[in-house]
């Protein structure tokens, strides 16, 4: 176990913390680019509570609003122009994991020279990190992507519809204010998506980990769990404000660092995901839950002793007397039926992306070695999957 | 659930990242004081290999030896006027936790003003933070009180003797080099007693935290599984350097923040240890391994449902119609033969403090509530504890 873990955010959470924007942004200067995305926080009235907030901090706002569910690049230019030109001292993203994404690439974008597109993940390396950005602030109205406390950002190059990303030091927010109020008014298909994203960091990276990490296996059963008791709660009612809170924080622990730290984790599901809602726009979460159940069956028959401890520990199933391989298919199937309780889908075919065509199958798998891919030409995971596996896990998510 | 979190300090961990320590010196100046303690590793040569890695990185040394195992204030203030002569950039400690307790001291007494005394707690605050301290960087060379990793420092005030703490932003290390290499030559008792010391953090905050933190009590039982599973194999072989990597990461996530953040833990059976390690000089692990039980069985009647919690998912007892008391208190039984099976003393009488009377245990009552007191007088924990109950803890520790 040989690691360099280094997450400098400072959290600031639990319900009623949005009166603490100000006085969290204040050491950052007096003007900020506040993003947002199309609109629902200035319904549901947090969008005047943040701007109070800052205005009694005495910092003056700049408005960039229409941040797209799966944010395009251009849209993030555009942003960062208008934070140059105004002489924007921070970025403060309020919103989902789109918007918080979106706004660390604007920050960095600012100073950026050259090619955009070189600050992020393409063919298995990123060509030009960020190394300056404005400070990030982020404000989440959604529990799924723990993009508020962690470097990482995903974004979609418009002209060639590629889902890919960055992680680099200078993206980690100063400051993470996470309110569970505001998840108040989040409508249950997305609460759900939220959480199978959430669960899907946890159980992707811990399917996709090395040996010899007893503690992070712990950490990461203990949010699984915590995540299995409280997701249902939440769905059922989006008003139960301790089930929101615990929802919360499992997305923030879920994917800051915590859990996967030391562990080498790989993450194939994430990048075939990519690949659907960078081309259909579908949510994250909800592409997820539809893949995941299939790679799991595909890649128990590498590490069948690593899916029975899931099953064994996540799912409490008892060994006596099974073999691996058939407790590591119950875990899969307990974890697919867990995602279908909540309302996922946990097919391809019920993503609304049309009649499905072996050459759609061909294509993705093509479009996602596009981002990330090792030496032999594999997408990085355990096991590294040739084009030709990841269209059998296409197939078996069919 | 409401809380603030901030750890920004980074952490190199692993077999051979002390050949890092002059890599991740440089950005914070040219000049350091490197303090030690005794001089162990002048002898195991660790010593010479930092000093060649800050060297080879242009970093020039000032060395200040002779840390006291409980670290006295007279000592850092003695090496604070040194830092200040040579107009050091940075401190790093290279030891066990009093050396980089001592430094972070010494760090914040360069820039202190006034009474040093007023910068650690005394009848339940803190008089006046320090708000400045030069870099701390952290070389742990034994797995014990994470506080490579965190902000607090404790010290004895050799006049009084009086050990107390303190914990401000400004001593967090910027960077922390764990080597678990440099503990492989720990010997056996001291490194029972650190395992005693990791373990009581998590144990101690963990039954003294509040409900409804259901990630937070999984970490726990986690780090105290693993504690319990690899600590015996350090013990047994102190050459095993899988198992000291394991017990070395133990101890720095048991009291990095992660494990107890947004619980409200308190640390009662703490204060009282650092009574008896302030007059007796004894090691704190070894006191804690000697009243953590006796506390146990005293609060366990306040709150059994935790304790059979306790008892259930660390020691894996089976409630099978058993009332939550009896549960409880054969968890604590398990707790106590682990420490006497790694070697750790679990009676007062074993410390080797001669004949213990009356009296002396009424003076070291009186004495830990001098450090940290509520409004009524009593030390903070669940449940709060009047002298009368610390007495009554301390008889049944004897």
């Amino acid at each position: 176990m040989r690691f360099e873990f280094y997450n400098p955010t400072r959290l600031i959470f639990g319900a009623g913390s949005l009166a603490q924007l100000g006085k969290a942004a204040r050491p950052y200067g007096k003007k900020a680019l506040l993003v947002i995305g199309r609109g629902s926080i200035k319904r549901s009235g947090a969008f005047d509570r943040a701007v109070s907030a800052l205005e009694e901090a005495g910092i003056s706002i700049v408005e960039f609003s229409g941040i797209e569910p799966n944010p395009r690049l251009s849209t993030a230019m555009r942003a960062a122009e208008l934070a140059r030109k105004e002489s924007c001292d921070m970025v403060i993203g309020m919103g989902g994991g789109s918007v918080m994404d979106a706004s660390k690439i604007i920050a960095a974008l600012v100073f950026y020279e050259g090619n955009p597109k070189d600050m992020f993940m393409r063919a298995g390396k990123i060509a030009r990190p960020p190394e300056r950005a404005l400070p990030i602030i982020t404000v989440p109205t959604l529990a799924a992507t723990g993009s508020e406390m962690n470097c990482g950002a995903v974004i979609t190059f418009d002209d060639e519809k590629l889902k890919t990303f960055v992680r680099a030091e200078v993206l980690y927010p100063r400051v993470a204010v996470a309110d569970p109020e505001l998840t108040l008014t989040v409508p249950r298909d997305h609460t759900a998506y939220g959480i199978s994203d959430m669960l899907a960091h946890v159980a992707e990276s811990y399917l996709n980990a090395i040996e010899g990490t007893p503690i992070q296996d712990r950490f990461a059963e203990g949010v699984m769990l915590t995540i299995l008791e409280w997701g249902p709660r939440v769905v059922e009612n989006g008003n139960d404000l301790e089930a929101r809170t615990q929802i919360q924080w499992a997305s923030i622990v879920a994917w800051n660092g915590w859990v996967q730290v030391g562990t080498e984790h790989m993450l194939p599901v994430h990048m075939i995901e990519h690949v659907l809602s960078g081309l259909y726009d579908i949510p994250h979460g909800a592409g997820l839950a539809a893949l995941l159940p299939a790679w799991m069956r595909f890649a128990a028959r590498f590490r069948p002793q690593r899916f029975a401890q899931f099953a064994q520990r996540v799912f409490g199933l008892s060994a006596n007397g099974e073999d691996k391989m058939s407790l590591a298919m119950k875990g899969i199937e307990k974890y697919e039926e867990f995602l279908r309780s909540i309302g996922c889908p946990t097919r391809l075919s019920e993503l609304g992306i049309g009649k499905i065509t072996e050459e759609m199958l061909f294509h993705w798998a093509e479009e996602s070695l596009k981002v990330n891919c090792d030496a032999e030409g594999r997408l990085p995971g355990r096991p590294p999957l040739r084009k030709e596996d990841i269209i059998e896990v296409l197939r078996m998510a069919l």
